[in-house]
């Protein structure tokens, strides 16, 4: 190794060569950030200079810096190279990190950013830390979710169209024509030990999660994963913390588990760690950190270690919904929770529904290793296990490389199709604000000026067959003030059908 | 109609013969029975003269009588024609039924049924009526279900060998060749609507329900539908009344929602509704009227009847579970209590698990339609709904008339590995009982004469590789003193392994 002038020592940053180095490289970093080692505000290496004291590419070097960028761990100064980022909770003054991230969401119309960020808490300031108990959430109130014909702009739904059907069915049939007795009497209650092992390896290499086969449960899609954790982590009048606005059916589980409600401010940064700071200790926290249900933002670096460093104050969990996290269409994705989380109080929840489609209901869990156990045996009781063929073809379909280059494939049509809405969008339509940047996920929000006319707007689209969601309906009931706005999904049909749809949109709102 | 000298007037009795006549006349006879029209002590006409009466053939009035016979509604005397039982519950003298009923177990060795009975209950007489409160049910156990090959005597498995693998892999082949998109979103909760439908015709055919398919909600085998009543229909702190010995797994999905076990004795007759009647009231009770899990004995009519009665006395939830009612071997099956229910009180739970292959996870509710929609709602949170190419392909498995011929063909086989196991019994090994009658089910129940010796059974099967059940691990946990016995399930292999698994035990239990 050359005796280089680099700001920090390289010497323990031992590679192996045999493993992805711009990974490892990445990770070494990462971890000596988070440790404090590379304290805020060191100057980074040059790429070429790290690269010859290591011995490897400087490509490799550039790709393990991008990813530190993407994730706010580095930052750069115009014209004066890249600095470690300061990051609060890890000592040294709290000062704001820049965020690089593309969010998904830009909610103000005119008003700029400050007034938006106060706004968009959705509770006034006598309330702002925590929305009041909700004994009374409606319960016959189902979750958005729509049944029926995919149709321009449903919610939740991907490029279904695209899926190899007939490479499903062959496996399918090879499955069945031939299959182990063993495997159809009773199985394992946390899943099938391949599909665990090939879920791992996935989230291992795309997620950067450091997680074995031995902590993935398997569970009817992402749904029946939030369940059990409200089933399992909760007792009657706990207090649970989510995003609000947020995914109102993981709400339900938790109040079906006799919780309390704290509702969450949302900003253009995410869940906002330090109105949760100042609440009453809630038990778990569920947010959705990689694309915000329903706002599309993405939680910034800072406040994910800030949502750690509280879950650990208070021993609390963290129920991380990861979604659509293959939907990223501008800047790497930031390390989930999960990968980040020392503690064990992450539970990671990830779904194969907004990639294949929802009927398959496939998700799983990632579980602090500890919980596995628990979680098992309560599902054996609860549905005792998965239906064996789903599990074993789903297995066959990532193991012979179809998963990966579905996802590849569904990626490019998503891009596609929100581009296709994003051109052809009606513009200059009263009352509705201007389209956000959509770095990831499957539908975006765009904000309207009034709920009277965010619910006009959808009545009008009704008539012409297309189908948006309110924003306002994702709020929490009691919440006093909930904002306006138009949930589109732009994934569920192709681009011909979303240019007919917004032409049917311009005609009947410009009426 | 001929004017002929009828015990009761025949006016009434319309048929349609577009239908099956048998059925009607059964399912009328039935009704006048019930509604105390046809009085305990009745005589009922010749099916000579009922037939002529009714301008039908005599066959047909044989099979009507015949299923009335066997479900206790008539008895005959000898030489002396046919009469309407009496039954307690509705009016007349509570005079004992004459059981007709060929039972699966014989429990004592040769001490008399009076001392059987008594000995059965399993608690002392001070705790007769109800076992105490068992807040600290062990939780660390799993249900008895066991995983890997199957082997002999494994329970809870049918002749899965003999499943139409490459029939069931046409139909997957065929389904996801081509689907549907508008299956691929959200379903219904509740189930597909084509496999409700046929499940409610399969029901109405064969065990005699009088359901629509709007009454039926498809879930995760057994396991989910007991899972979802306990947490629907139960407060923390309210009782459930389940047999003891039984199906601990339902325990469990008790103790989950917060409910409190009392545990009631099983007798010959099934049940013990008397033992039940003296106990607190209980918000539920759970039952395997058809074939009692573990003992195999049959829940009698007039049990059935008092424990509607009961219920309704109690606006108690009953759930009958009907895990195995296919196979019946001897004598026609009994109308399930669902089929008796006129007050809404019954959830009938049946699983497809039992006919086709456990790791399939599928099975239903009939729900009271009063419940159908809560339960469908808790059912869109908890999981959202099952997975669809499993209930479309189970849809034409039934439909295309595979699921008949299966039924057929299972209970062939069964019968005959139930008689194989009957007739290599070894038989004179010390501490076991007789082999029972066994009428029913895909298992049998056989007396040991101490729970030292029980162990010291099982123990010995396995170094032999034959796995058996304790009959003392179906009792609840503070059962002071639960019956020693083996349980073994003949269907989950072949006539030969039988045998040879036969061998092998006398060899190593006589050394």
């Amino acid at each position: 190794m050359q005796a280089l002038s680099l700001p920090f020592d390289p010497a323990g940053l031992v590679l192996d060569r045999r493993r992805g180095l711009s990974r490892q490289l990445y990770q070494a970093l990462r971890q000596r950030v988070l440790e404090g080692q590379l304290g805020g505000g060191t100057r980074m290496p040059a790429s070429r200079d790290l690269a010859a004291a290591l011995g490897i590419s400087r490509n490799t070097v550039m790709r393990a810096y991008d990813q530190l960028y993407a994730e706010g761990f580095i930052e750069g100064r115009v014209g004066d190279g890249t600095y470690v980022a300061q990051l609060a909770h890890i000592g040294g003054p709290a000062k704001k990190l820049s965020t690089k991230l593309s969010t998904g969401l830009s909610l103000g119309l005119s008003t700029g950013l400050s007034t938006i960020s106060s706004e968009i808490t959705g509770v006034t300031s006598s309330k702002k830390a925590e929305t009041r108990a909700l004994e009374n959430l409606e319960t016959h109130h189902l979750p958005p979710f729509r049944q029926g014909a995919p149709r321009a702009f449903r919610v939740g739904l991907p490029a279904m169209d695209l899926f190899p059907f007939e490479v499903w069915a062959k496996l399918y049939g090879a499955f069945w024509r031939n299959p182990d007795l063993a495997r159809l009497g009773y199985g394992d209650p946390a899943g099938e030990p391949k599909l665990r092992q090939l879920i791992a390896a996935y989230l291992r290499s795309s997620r950067g999660m450091n997680c074995t086969a031995e902590q993935i449960v398997i569970t009817s899609g992402a749904q029946e994963a939030i369940g059990l954790c409200a089933q399992l982590l909760l007792d009657a009048g706990d207090r649970v913390a989510i995003e609000n606005p947020g995914y109102r059916a993981a709400a339900h589980a938790f109040t079906n588990a006799g919780a309390t409600l704290c509702g969450v401010p949302v900003d253009n940064d995410g869940l906002d760690c330090a109105a949760l700071a100042q609440m009453a200790p809630c038990r778990m926290v569920y947010t959705t950190p990689a694309h915000q249900y329903p706002t599309g933002v993405t939680l910034s670096l800072a406040r994910r270690l800030a949502l750690l460093a509280w879950a650990e104050q208070h021993q609390s969990w963290i129920i991380e919904d990861d979604y659509d996290s293959e939907y990223r269409y501008s800047g790497a994705p930031l390390a989930p929770l999960a990968a980040l989380d020392r503690q064990g109080r992450v539970l990671y929840v990830g779904t194969f529904g907004k990639v294949a489609f929802p009927a398959l209901r496939l998700g799983y869990l990632v579980l602090p290793a500890a919980l596995v156990e628990p979680f098992a045996r309560r599902r054996s009781v609860s549905v005792r296990h998965s239906e064996i063929g789903t599990q074993a073809v789903m297995a066959e379909f990532i193991a012979k490389g179809h998963f990966q280059r579905h996802i590849r494939r569904m990626r490019r049509a998503a891009l596609s199709r929100r581009d296709t809405l994003l051109k052809h969008w009606p513009v200059g339509i009263a009352g509705i604000g201007p389209m956000p940047e959509v770095a990831a996920g499957l539908h975006l929000s765009v904000p309207v000026e009034s709920l009277a006319r965010e619910q006009q707007l959808i009545r009008l689209a009704e008539q012409v067959d297309v189908e948006i969601n309110g924003l306002s309906s994702y709020w929490l009931p009691a919440s006093p003030e909930p904002h306006a706005g138009l949930v589109l999904g732009f994934a569920a049909v192709d681009s011909s059908a979303i240019v007919a749809a917004l032409a049917r949109l311009r005609e009947v709102w410009r009426s």
